[in-house]
């Protein structure tokens, strides 16, 4: 998952897309970047690392500009792109910059074709390099020295043609402007806002609506599934439909985990989500456990089931404690010559307050189990603390299927549900008792009386159904190769990733 | 505020003092260090800058030995101690490193002294350098080439005598062991704990148990007031009372706000604690205010209050709920030429779930009010999101004087609490109602039967009662001119403090 | 001036590009670059500062291939394109990266019709990167997968055809082998080499011959005015002619200055050149002073001057003597804010040993004067140092006019003989005698009997001629223009240059 | 070897000191420092590296005060002293600094005394931080708050009673001034400058004559053997001879090889010294190889035997000629995982000139003679260059011996000559003829009727006779036997000397 912004202003706005790059720095904390754009000349700062760290006042003063884009990376696994920082650059037209969230299912075959009809050179595995190329082969093939919205909309429109999977994506067209565009289901998030100026409106485009609030910007609207949005030099805004057959099927894991919970997705209070889905998940534990239940207290597991725990306790009629409180600073294990290797646990993040555990029965909630691995240490926490029964519910259903639109999850072999009952989840974690979340349930905790059309989700990693196509045995066979690869290496220590990073990106180098 | 670490293991302690200074990072993000002993050699890391930053591998590796303490610094406002890292090194007798929490009220008397008597230079106005020398020619005078565990209590004694004010400290005698000891009030927490390991037993010193129990250490007992405790070179473990008459006054604002909930100190549950300030508060409230209040929800503005604020909504009867969300990635502002500076508003660090306050009457609960200019923000962020009225509750006291025993608050002319009525505050920043804890309720709601000597705390910001005494009208006002320099120093930008570190100290030299 | 390498080779090449680099470092020390091609992708690093700086174990370690091409280089006074490290990159067709010494001097009007022919968008003001530009526009235009020989031929013919200047040109077309060229006029110098290893021929291309010998190659030859070459990714080697009338019109300055006294260019020992200058020099004097000369000692302005002045002395049959120490380690003046800045003089470069000038009467060879400021500090030194009579003697004629083929040299109006005699010049640099070598003479003294072909050169600085043509007064007014608005905001410390090429170059990231 | 520099100054100091050590660099480019003061307060600045590269704009303007010192440091092979740069700092008493030039060769009992005495910590191996304990201790010892200069010259008095060895030194007591003073031998140069400002009189203490004048400072003198020179915080200057016995031995290999040719040492022209060297050794060789010897061309190892080879060439009455062109840029090897080392040879540092070589009978003079290593290779150079015949000379006589006072030599057993006859290393480096210098004619090529005083020199590596007394065979075992370990894990790569020094310092943290 990544985050993206980009902003068509009236005055510097290096300043501006670092906040909005802090905001959405939840959304990837791997690397982020910033290029601007100032009297036809591009300004580019990018490297490994958080937001605060990559930018220095050095690199500030450099980004000039009223225009500009910028990312926040989180890696998505399985391919080495993890080794790429945003924005990507190509010289030919234009001089075209740009940042992207998502990911492409068809990446390989489209770089293939790029070559072999453009000659384009792509020196990453990143699907975004490939995202990049296709828009800027499509646009040059426009023909035009100065590109009207039409050819700007043209273009997005054989990028949803050639290209598969899920993108949120916005782009700078150098010397002619700021483009946004999502993909045919939407599955990815983008939103725009604008505020006035003295010097006339302003425009932003960004992946979570709290990017656009804390910058004093009004919200406009989501981005609809397969439109595009244009801002030009002068600073107007055209916005088309570039999609033949546009469905809207966000993503129901940005509601889930990803998202901040202030955030407003395609209309939905993702907050307000997650309080419903502590609500459904309430109900279904009434129904099965019994109003009987013997659940003395429930403790998130902070940060993200917080919300939601607090919805099922108050259901429940419980009490809801902090019993877990999160380290904020969590350090890294360094490796020692000679010394033996401490395995950092779970512990590391967490910390029990025995007090809420002693001699009770505790429901710890989550929003999701993944690999389930951390789980179990949780509850043999909460039984070191006292506990007398550890019940343990999670706020979304199984995780059956690998993620393909950009969330970096495991391979389906590593999935702790992928091939399991909730009775054998039950007793590898080692719960006394376990609940998951209908996905019937959660869909209906996201919908909204207040978004009529959008009843349908991309909840592919809960039900296998890939909304945008193309995924075949032969892909997630080769996905699970990939990331089994990636895992293996990484145990080996064969990769230093940094190292090899800063090299291979030509537009940027990474220092220490 | 500080936090402190020493340990004398069995095996080599960078990586467990690193975890250690990790999870005391919450009692200081100014600077960091670490000194370890091997064979007789000292290694040294410190510089400006959160843990995680300021040790790279190649510093981890280079800090040899199984031996050795570290800090974690909190800038004490008022003195231009903000520019020194710690531990501080005396090369003279045997080689003495000192990392130390808290604020000597005597320093520049002693100073002087120190170096009439005994010439010894100090290169910074850091009390916590006073403080080593003091223990370096008190330790001098005992004149032998192997200290006894006598002669280490003794100069404890001398330290005790001569200085005023709040002290937790750990100094590693190089080739002799380890100090740690605690002023006559333990106004400053200290802890020790212990582990058995196959090569002996090692032991751990330090600021707040979690450090201790994250490390896989057992939590020994708090460290009394006026005593001290040494480990030999051997790990042999001695203590001693060391001050003639202590009492046991440590520092109220620890529970309130600044220890970890998890901690616990002096015996004391700090969640605990806070949860019984909540249910005090709401007694109040309910006394106050009537059992007809028409309170809708309780937002705490997080992160501290969020657990007093919980049972303070369980009392009253009233929905809890996290209306404001943190923004956990703080961005600076960069200061460009030509630009006009934006200022950060607290806007930047929360944002508020408009749901929860939509056509509500909602009570926001803080830990405190020190200068009430955030509060002013919050409550109109509170109405921006359409809250009918807005009530605020502090978890404790009207905060009335400056701190001198190391927690860094401003002057008292800059206290909203120093000179006005709780009707005054109340206009001031705008709320319907506000609510102080009474100073009774707050000592009732730290006070365990658990611990039934602990009675009485040093509450000196809010009674204006120093308890470690020879605090008078001369000393005050010095402090509030200091202070007032500092600030108005730092509002013209005049210094650039972290430049100045750089060579101020002669123990560590900063680089970008 | 710049230096390019480029290297065809059988193994890792980083180390030996590094090693050319730094065998090359005289001819610019302002940036340096690598870029090496493994696998069909390319690991780029450079950076403002000396090679030695510039490369750092974690870069070198990243280079991987053993195709590779580097570039060191020292601005062209007049632009801004003082700002971009080389090597430069494009990724359509194929990813091509250059590396150029030189300048072309319709790069405003290339540039502009590249933009509206192929829209490609240049970040820079370097000619280097319209260069780039253009060859790979006609590279494109071939539209082959597979470009052969004949393809690369044709492109680099089409760059004669368009680019007019001065240039010696590496390039790297990934996957498809290194190109080297040399403008029509063969004004820089560029020479190939090759070495036989188990696993074949290996080649490189260079600025000068030394970086060739210095890494154990063999020199093959000078490539010709005009000639480009070619090794594929086989490493089979190709030539071509692709100029229509190529004519050998090298720099005459690379001998009287620039170039490495140990260096064979264009098949002309540059050491033999410069004892022929000396000789010539000694002939001149003996003719205008006459043979009772009253010179005492012949002494060198270290180090360029030292080999004509050797045979100058000889050949007046006076003593040669080291009379000017020079310091290799010369400081920056930092500006301390309040602090008056001192003047940084000569004196901070040369040392005068007073011995050899005490009641003499010497003679001061230096290798050209450009500006003449550095003459009177150098002839005050001398007389400061007891000398009785100064004379001094410039190895080359009167510098008159600007260069525009890649020289760093002041505008018109700064240069001291532009519109002076002998004897006005004399005056100004306060020597008792001024002998200047001529034109002809210096040309004698760079032709050799064994170059029979080789018989004019570039000697537009001494005589206006630029024979590469298309030089008019317009081009010249703004170049004196440019130089002098450099001159002036650097005067002003108007830029900071090294914290605007941070961002400029979307292809390299300068960190500090 | 090391050079140190002292400044009293009327304004900041910090630009003089970094130009002074500049001046300097030749002296030792391993690790730079500087500490001024200003208001009783120490600044300090060092790490390993060169001046240009230790200093940045930041330290440089946290460098404040009139008053300081700064060092340059030369490894001095067989300690692990390579470790640390100095200044080196102790807070007791009154906070000294001290920069050091030399060897202790009683370092080790004085350590062990200073312990048992004083309890004083050394915490690296370096002879300079004894020193300095021993300076504080005896300073200590006068026991007053405002030492006088008799104060300060009767611990010098101490200083020579305790230590034995080579030692220039300048030491900065906080608050009272600047020492300076130099082993009663006068083995390591010291001598000092005056200027007169507006302010009044500023001082300057340096290593060599040339760090003064570069300065515009006028030479006073040089500090006499065992003499102190104090200048008080007021800048009135005290001198005092302080040593019993002292006797004018100036290390004999300054002249000879270590210091610049412009400098004046003990009233001595280095400059003229290395002229006469040739003019002896011409006559050696005249008598020796009679007048008719085949010499046909003298061709120095460039840079320092270019002095004397040119004398040595007039003598003989035979061509001089620049045969070599040395490398100014030296580049280093990067190890890489996988790729075979190439090992660097002499030729990366020098460039024969071929045409100077072919066919002719020539003499490569090079200062000394050491190891004997790369005269091998440069002589096979000279072969491969065309020479018929190769005649080598060595400006100094026949190194036998290890060098105790602080100049980096190999142990005894690779000294070439410290066994063998002239015809056996003639053989060995594959000369056609070989002679050195004699010794007798070392030092008469030195001496000076200028200076009739200084008629003895420190020649141990020459003769084994160490002027300063104590060496004994056992000293020089161990001495053989260090630097035999040292020697062996560098081979080894076991020590990575960098990371080590970054902690083992406490008092400046060297950071990449």
């Amino acid at each position: 998952m990544c985050g993206v912004v980009g902003i068509a202003g009236k005055s510097p706005v290096n300043q501006m897309l670092f906040d909005a790059l802090t905001m959405l720095q939840h959304r990837g904390q791997d690397a982020a970047g910033i290029v601007t754009c100032d009297q036809g000349r591009l300004f580019l700062r990018k490297d490994n690392g958080m937001v605060r760290d990559v930018f220095h006042t050095r690199h500030m003063r450099a980004l000039l500009g009223n225009y500009g884009i910028g990312h926040v990376r989180y890696p998505t696994a399985g391919s080495s792109s993890s080794a790429e920082a945003q924005p990507f650059y190509v010289n030919s037209p234009y001089g075209i910059t740009l940042a992207h969230n998502g990911n492409l299912t068809n990446a390989a075959e489209i770089h293939d074709d790029l070559f072999k009809t453009d000659l384009r050179h792509m020196n990453t595995d990143s699907d975004s390099e490939v995202l990049l190329n296709v828009f800027a082969h499509e646009l040059q093939k426009c023909g035009t020295l100065n590109p009207t919205p039409e050819d700007m909309f043209h273009t997005v429109s054989r990028v949803h043609e050639r290209c598969k999977g899920a993108y949120g994506v916005v782009a700078m067209v150098t010397g002619h402007g700021l483009v946004g565009f999502r993909d045919p289901n939407g599955i990815r998030p983008l939103i725009y806002g604008s505020r006035e100026t003295a010097q006339g409106t302003e425009y932003i485009i960004a992946s979570e609506s709290v990017a656009i609030t804390a910058l004093g910007f009004k919200i406009e609207r989501d981005i609809e599934p397969g439109e595009a949005i244009f801002i030009n030099s002068e600073g107007e805004l055209f916005t088309k439909q570039c999609a033949v057959n546009p469905e809207y099927r966000p993503c129901i894991f940005e509601y889930v985990y990803f998202a901040r919970p202030d955030a407003i997705i395609d209309g939905i209070s993702v907050y307000k989500a997650r309080l419903k889905m502590g609500e459904k998940l309430a109900y279904k534990i009434l129904k099965e456990w019994s109003e009987e239940h013997d659940i003395d207290v429930v403790i998130p597991i902070p940060d993200t089931s917080r919300t939601s725990a607090l919805e099922l306790a108050n259901i429940l009629g419980v009490k809801f404690r902090e019993g877990f409180m999160k380290n904020r600073y969590i350090g890294r294990t360094f490796i020692m010559p000679g010394q033996q290797q401490r395995k950092k646990s779970v512990r590391q993040k967490l910390n029990p307050v025995e007090l809420e555990f002693k001699d009770k029965n505790v429901l710890l909630v989550d929003d999701s189990i993944v690999r389930g691995t951390t789980c179990n240490e949780i509850i043999q926490m909460a039984r070191d603390s006292g506990a007398k029964k550890v019940f343990f519910a999670s706020a979304a259903p199984m995780v059956k299927y690998p993620n393909v639109y950009g969330i970096d999850m495991p391979a389906k072999s590593e999935l702790i549900a992928s091939e399991r009952t909730v009775e054998e989840i039950r007793e590898i974690i080692g719960a006394d008792r376990l609940v998951f979340q209908d996905l019937e349930d959660l869909k209906d905790a996201v919908r909204t009386s207040k978004v009529p059309d959008l009843t349908e989700f991309d909840c592919s990693v809960f039900d296998g159904v890939y909304v945008a196509g193309g995924i075949d045995k032969a892909y997630l066979a080769d996905l699970e190769q990939k990331r089994n690869d990636t895992a293996k290496k990484q145990a080996d220590g064969y990769i230093d990733v940094n190292i090899d990073a800063a090299s291979v990106d030509l537009t940027g180098i990474k220092e220490e």
